[in-house]
């Protein structure tokens, strides 16, 4: 039976800052990358997301980013391979003693932002952010870009790894994302976003924007929190998913 | 045979900044206190003291603190109950990491600066910061000053405590240390710190700064890791110690 | 002609965060004061909101406040004067550099959150604020609580002050502001405030909760950016001084 | 007469860590260059430093980086040229206010680590820069790296700049400095640092490290105020120029 994992990034607020709507979406999806306090999440909010994913039986993963909450860990920080282990490594743990106390396990890690755009193209960051993983506990699953140098860096050295795919971007001809600054890089209508996720899942294959059809390995859809249409997307894709017999569930 | 706990806050530099001379106290310590990245200690520097203290075979506890670089945790934060939990959770969850990735195990917990002092007095913040110790790990010991709502507060819940006293600080008459802006707060004589600190373990009392003779718990006492006179302190009493047959291990 | 000075905490997001209705609510305030990077706002969002306000030909005020994202300014951190002054100072000087490359002239300065209530009582640090606010420039206006040790400590160096009273909060017989763990402390009632507001700038005195009339200096009205009744509130209140013919227009 | 500027990092120690040693050098230097709490600095270690420099009769200057403490503002961020405009102009204004309230004027902008070298080559950054430090006040001189995008930059804008150049590096045939990853990359002998500094300073060319002679502007020279040499270069150099009479002053 065919089985899709449905991601989504939480718990991105800090202090006095909401973001997204955590709450609605939790019961549309199968994961939650819980933000871990460089790039957003303090203390506080890490604790609420975790009784929110628990309370919604969601597998929790831990999502490490840049120390860099202006720039939302969206910007690219030239760290040495030794220093993004090292952050990843404390987010990591500093996560999983929040639910271990809530009485949860932890599940996965996937990182955030810059850092997961760059330790897909850089081996040596993605080494570094796997070992992290690996030392953290046993078992935990490395999510990262289908086809990039973080899931062959996590297969190298025996993780359990999840393919990300995206129901709401575009792909080039060598299997990469559109670039967001490319006019097409979105996908905005919903229709196209269900249709472009059931096809990755049930036949782990794409259209390229130029019509091509390439091979990609589709194991994780990441859903977005923010942004005007993100419930809908989320509700929508769920829905095609539930209707196609296509289980459901974390990896 | 009586025994004694030698600890010492360590790892306390961040980033370009060192601070503390840690490779070689680690020689005459029996305990290391090691930031964790909110007052000081960033996680390079986290992970090298994790090293070191494990190379010495020294136990490694986390010594967090408020979020505070610049004020070095000293300052008081007027926290709630909630709050302190929270970060002291996510900070002992990142050093934890860190150590176990080094193979080695997190011993306890010791708060530092202003939260160390405000949880003596504050009944709410030492339940807090108990509770977060207990839910991080099974068998952490807390550390507290001798005495305190700290000690209370995890007695209270089960833990193992462990009753800090200080060789180089006087005390009042009721047990409490003279404040530092005190003139006769400090010892800065080498042999009368001695003196204490043998009359502390061994009797398990103190004579206060007024000369009455006054009991108190002595189980851990704290060395300073910066100063002039940190080092020197450190040698003469691990020897005094040593001269005395007391045994020198983390509880 | 009887004067009031409407001011709103403006700028107060942060990186990707945004916080309050800055733009709608610019058309019924006569001065802003612009988050300076401690407690929100970012150098970013601070020229953008400075744009905002030279758009509305509104008075432009620095709010600094503690360094503190998390807590958002509104805890108390125990600081020494010297500290106070110098980060006010610091804070006070960034923004003004941003006002005066954007075309416009600093007017005044209203401490945030825990700083701005801590300067209320404790002269030290309101003489702190009020030397910061002096050396930062000719002709600063020092915003602080109507009664409050601030006003003092402006008016004891010859600063222009504005007293700030609040239309949407009650007061007690002392003339300080029912503590917000009351349940009266909050005026919920739009008809109310607009006739609080009224009587505050009209007579210069108020009606306590527990209905005694007391005098107080009433020059500014704080007027808040973010909640649910916050732009209902300064609309109410524009028009209620519009109607009464009082001059709506900075100090 | 010829004249050359000795100008120097300081002030770029943290809350409670120390760096450098500002007091010795502040003899041997004609301008300083101050952390502005971004990359190093708070606002009591700014007022000290500022100080120390009045004292001194040192020409103050700005020494504005990256958000990044921990990684001492040396690692690059990728910013917009927005983001780094406000950055710079708030970092700017900051130090300013605070010279400005010690009766000083501030003289100069220097950007420190990556933001120095990234504005070296990106054109875009370095216009950024020059714009801010053009917007912060009228007369600020912009450093940079001799032969750089920077000093262009300043140039371009009408700005009065000063081309840095440096006594213990070395410099390849295209006037570039010789990367630090290379064997040869830095001058530990003090006479080859002081011939150099002469060479430079009388002939405005240099010997490359593989012997060609060329050409470059050179106005003041970066001293060092750290590392275990810094003190006895500064005294060598000063000498140097003193007896070969050369003026020393601030451009």
């Amino acid at each position: 039976m065919l089985t899709v994992d449905l991601n989504c990034d939480m718990g991105e607020g800090f202090g006095p800052w909401p973001m997204g709507n955590d709450a609605a979406l939790m019961q549309y999806i199968t994961s939650a990358n819980i933000a871990c306090g460089f790039h957003a999440g303090d203390a506080i909010i890490m604790r609420e997301t975790v009784r929110l994913a628990l309370k919604h039986h969601i597998a929790i993963g831990a999502h490490p980013g840049f120390p860099d909450l202006q720039g939302f860990g969206r910007r690219e920080i030239k760290m040495s391979p030794d220093e993004v282990f090292a952050i990843t490594l404390y987010q990591i743990g500093a996560l999983e003693a929040i639910v271990r106390a809530e009485g949860g396990v932890l599940h996965h890690v996937k990182p955030h932002g810059a850092l997961y755009n760059m330790a897909a193209k850089d081996r040596k960051l993605a080494d570094a952010i796997a070992r992290a993983t690996q030392q953290a506990g046993p078992g935990l699953v490395l999510y990262g870009l289908s086809g990039s140098a973080l899931v062959d860096a996590g297969l190298a050295i025996g993780l359990h790894t999840a393919s990300e795919v995206f129901a709401d971007r575009t792909y080039q001809d060598d299997g990469s994302l559109t670039s967001r600054n490319q006019p097409n890089a979105l996908i905005t209508d919903s229709a196209q976003a269900v249709s472009q996720a059931l096809q990755m899942i049930k036949n782990q294959h794409i259209t390229s924007a130029s019509g091509k059809n390439i091979n990609l390995v589709a194991e994780t859809i990441c859903l977005h929190g923010d942004g005007a249409h993100a419930l809908e997307f989320a509700v929508a894709i769920h829905a095609a998913f539930r209707d196609a017999g296509i289980a459901m569930k974390a990896p």
